[in-house]
């Protein structure tokens, strides 16, 4: 049982000095006309210093304090691929919001063991809001936001049941391939409401109780590892479009409970 | 000349004035289980308590300060219709992010004089971010940010003069009619990058030299008197998608320099 093999403060300590060591590297070039490299040559994939800097930071901080875990990082590559604890770091996810000044892009670093998801940081240094979630010594499972380091709470889902009455968030209706983007619309048109733009801070809204469901495709392990505890952990479900384990990444349902994710599966199914 | 007809030191004192009691209204009520009223019957128009007490929050601070002006609210309609200032409030512009949990939306108070947009203010009172922008005694056009009562700087809107180097925002592409939307849909296959979902918010991202364009059609005129002061006087250009006055709403064109105005404007003429 993976909580009993790992400190509680250790990690909680850690989550939060990684996030300091991030912010010092990302907050003074948000908002300033930082070195865009483009990581490849066709389309648009911004990625700044910052991003790369903070990666930096972020593994200095886990090396010190779990020396024999392995880290997989976005710019980085992997380490110690073989150990049962594995860290996913997305130090900027949502490069666009960043390079648009907009403070819904956060640093993600998602903790598993034995390849399943146990531990998670979302944190957006602008705004000063940080989500952690971890299942502790007791085995209780935790899913907390604080706000400058002054209001903390725990996260609880909504018990939207019906999808009538759901927020439904995406980053945008226009990035989905053919077959993905009517599935996504099949269920625009059964929401209340939807809203666009938010990048990994739609899952915090999730766990937070303020959304319904976020839809995505096309997430990297790294994009989802740390949401995937936040938004459990808080009463809501993440899957893949299809029902499935989305800890790899892939498409990604996420919803504030097992009664409107499985509401959300239905459509989906009927136009799969 | 207006800015000889109003201290500017009793203008900008007011509009801080507002900004706080509007924030004691909303700000409590943000993120919480508020009472959405539906103004309208058909569609989603929700309209929440905070937004009516912040109105009536703001008309109080402008009636002790200005007493002889004209004030025009989204909830309490129209005060001295015949006075030369005119003060235009929106408590809540963006009131979907408002209740999706997003810190996009902002408080709008615009000031005209004789018709035309002398002064405005747009308050993120979650991010702490204030947008002021005057033209003061000596006649200098002011438009400031300050974040969280601390870091005070000047708005310089971006050089950009290609369409393809440009960063457009909308709040949504799919709420368009059709002919806005065709025009719309032209002018982001221009771009470099398109975002969407911020509402009023993507206008002090053009102020502030985060953003180059946004479009939006349907706005009212207390949608829109704030931000024109805030983004012409950071250098910016604003009219309608025809080049035309938007200063009573419509089509809202907003671009950070002459030059890329020119341009968005000719993609909208042949797609008019």
């Amino acid at each position: 049982v993976p909580h009993t093999l790992i400190e509680t403060d250790r990690l909680v300590k850690t989550f939060h000095a990684a996030s300091l060591a991030a912010s010092a590297e990302t907050l003074g070039r948000f908002r300033q006309n930082t070195a865009v490299i483009n990581k490849l040559s066709v389309g648009f994939d911004p990625v700044t210093e910052a991003d790369q800097a903070a990666e930096t930071a972020i593994i200095s901080v886990i090396e010190e304090a779990f020396p024999d875990h392995g880290i997989v990082g976005e710019e980085h590559g992997s380490r110690a691929p073989d150990a049962d604890w594995q860290w996913y770091i997305d130090p900027i996810d949502g490069t666009r919001a960043f390079i648009s000044g907009l403070p819904v892009w956060g640093t993600l670093i998602g903790l598993y063991w034995k390849g399943k998801p146990f531990a998670g940081l979302m944190d957006q240094p602008f705004t000063g809001e940080r989500f952690i979630a971890y299942t502790n010594g007791e085995g209780e499972a935790v899913s907390e936001l604080t706000v400058r380091d002054a209001v903390r709470t725990d996260n609880n889902t909504r018990n939207t049941k019906n999808l009538s009455d759901a927020l439904l968030m995406t980053t945008s209706p226009r990035i989905f391939d053919a077959p993905d983007g009517a599935r996504y619309d099949a269920m625009e048109t059964r929401v209340k409401l939807a809203r666009y733009g938010c990048d990994c801070y739609a899952y915090g809204m999730v766990a937070a109780g303020q959304v319904d469901l976020v839809m995505e495709s096309g997430l990297k392990v790294y994009d989802i590892a740390a949401l995937i505890p936040i938004i459990e952990n808080a009463g809501g479900v993440v899957t893949s479009w299809d029902g499935e384990d989305c800890s790899q990444g892939g498409t990604i349902l996420a919803a504030a409970n097992e009664t409107l994710h499985a509401e959300a599966l239905k459509v989906l199914a009927t136009h799969g």
